[in-house]
């Protein structure tokens, strides 16, 4: 059973917890790259299905959105002591800087402040053949209730 | 072919545009239920494939997001008066008031504010069965670029 | 002394508090206009020093951010049921929807949601003379630490 | 007179602007610390006046919200080419990571990206005597008038 480091640090429970128990990350297909203590990196793999503007050939607002709605958490989760630590978004907010193109998306999450009620998190997506080229970036603020770690 | 009044009004248009156009929105469901002058309401059905918290069965908070950001730009579709002019998102903002049930969604987009060069727009999502409990309300920026009517 | 009634009501009470407890209230010149459960409204007199924009003779954004954390933050303290509860600001959104006049500005503040832990407000700004032209609107998420009232 | 080059850099020109031209920041007693291309660095001496809460002697957020409004202002104005390019505030959104002391708080502002009709900044604040600890972070996204130079 997971202890709080794994819960700190593990790759292959991360990857459980974002690639298969999230029903709507399995129709993004997103899948994570790295999680260390406060950053997780997750990507989503190019498919035409998520596409929202089909002239551009750009991927849905939604899709980077969503992308950055689930790195944020698991940053968020990379904070907790405990797996009775509870977690839940309080609000998100993009600044779409310019058009993803049709191809990867790499989303990369950190922790800004993480305090004993609230935590700040930061994202940022690029397309993977251009990652200083950040095409959206993101704020997410999560409720967070502590439990002492036993 | 469309005239400017259609692209004001018509139920027609904005429902191939929305359900048809955009690939993203079949993967989600989206459906138009009404459109208006500056304000725009559409639903996404529920299906297990869209929760992102499979204990409370609640809806993930990128979807939330993603019909926020499709009802708002069509919302900001209703006051362009031709087919040239160009709409892109700036920023997207959503507060999560309390988590969505599994159940349909319904998302409202209505213009704040319809500036020259930028619209401002309000969203707010319900689950079909209680419409005045607010479960997400959101504010979408849109930078526009307005041709004169030909 | 004042009891969790006069907390969620009394106009002398939260006069004081904003008029005169909190100094850059007075720089602002900030009067309270009314208070109900749920519901603050204050003013700021117009005067030169408060121009952001001496060509245009427009209000400065950080006088109308100023007002809305003011305004928002007591509509949180109407939702207080002791004095012993603590409230502070998560973060704060303001649209700028149009160039405030050189004029008194009414800030109206409400609650979007009050939570155990967290409140949402949202606030308005206009010219006194144009009460139905928003100049500027803004939400204000808080954290509060809930005691059992007495 | 000054030129696009001034505009680019001249730190004279800035402290006239920032300093002298806007009343509100006499009231607030802002000072230019720095300005280069993409990045303006100013700050406000502590008065008391300033004070939002007076049991801690926090900084009022009202101020914090300014001071990161004039700066990415600022930051904006040096994307500019001419001094016929207009620039106003789209939206303005702060994150309160912890509290201000009462202290001098320099503020930074860079530009995230700069397009050809939007502008994209960030800012941070912290107090003078501790640079490494963020006490707020804001983005601010403009809306500029490009016209060519001259």
């Amino acid at each position: 059973m997971p202890n709080s480091e794994t819960l700190n640090a593990s790759v292959d429970l991360y990857r459980q917890i974002l690639e298969d128990f999230i029903p709507f990350h399995q129709i993004l297909g997103l899948k994570l790259v790295d999680v260390k203590p406060n950053l997780v990196i997750v990507t989503i793999p190019f498919k035409p299905e998520l596409i929202g503007d089909p002239i551009k050939r750009a991927i849905h607002g939604g899709v980077l959105a969503s992308v950055m709605d689930a790195a944020g958490g698991a940053a968020g989760l990379t904070t907790m002591k405990s797996f009775n630590d509870k977690l839940s978004t309080i609000d998100l907010r993009i600044d779409f800087l310019q058009p993803g193109k049709g191809e990867d998306i790499i989303c990369e999450a950190s922790i800004v402040r993480s305090g004993s009620r609230v935590i700040f998190t930061r994202m940022i997506c690029y397309n993977v053949s251009k990652p200083t080229e950040i095409i959206a970036e993101g704020r997410g603020v999560y409720s967070v209730r502590r439990h002492s770690a036993v």
